[in-house]
């Protein structure tokens, strides 16, 4: 990242629920597989060989610590990560151990 | 972090172990006390306000991620960031999430 970039602060709440949606096997499985390209949750359910409503689950907790966003197909949803994803991890993080 | 460094590789498992040991509003304030400079476990103790056998099990966490490592001082140990902990960091975050 540009270290340009200006953080958005972060309140302590909101750091936490980053890390935690961060540490999870599936989770961070989930977010390797969004790295390089947009996958729709059919893709994500072979891929993992897990229950649609584990799947479900673990995508709601990254939805909602705005590391991916999902975006609705026929019957299916494509996911991606967020645009900010990176920046909200850095931000998270004490200035130290940004990467 | 410069990109040059090339990243350790680690397991999915020691990967979670980082963000669970991230995934805590204690942990992370600790954090950022010792992204500054060593301090010891008396003044996280005065400055967090905590339990001393809380305070202990999250050093504790953090030590067993090899995010902090501590020094025994006479009654005190004085804890620091490790020299790789941010390092540790990025290798345990999918690529396009490094900031």
């Amino acid at each position: 990242m540009d270290s340009s970039i200006t953080l958005v602060p972060m309140d302590l709440e909101a750091k936490v629920e980053v890390f935690k949606a961060l540490a999870d096997p599936y989770r961070l499985e989930i977010l390797e597989i969004l790295s390089p390209k947009i996958r729709c949750n059919c893709h994500l359910q072979d891929q993992l060989n897990i229950a649609p409503n584990l799947l479900s689950y673990h995508l709601k907790v990254l939805r909602e610590a705005g590391l991916i966003e999902g975006s609705k197909r026929g019957r299916w949803i494509d996911y991606s990560l967020t645009s900010d994803a990176a920046e909200m991890i850095a931000a998270a993080l004490p200035e130290r151990l940004r990467p």
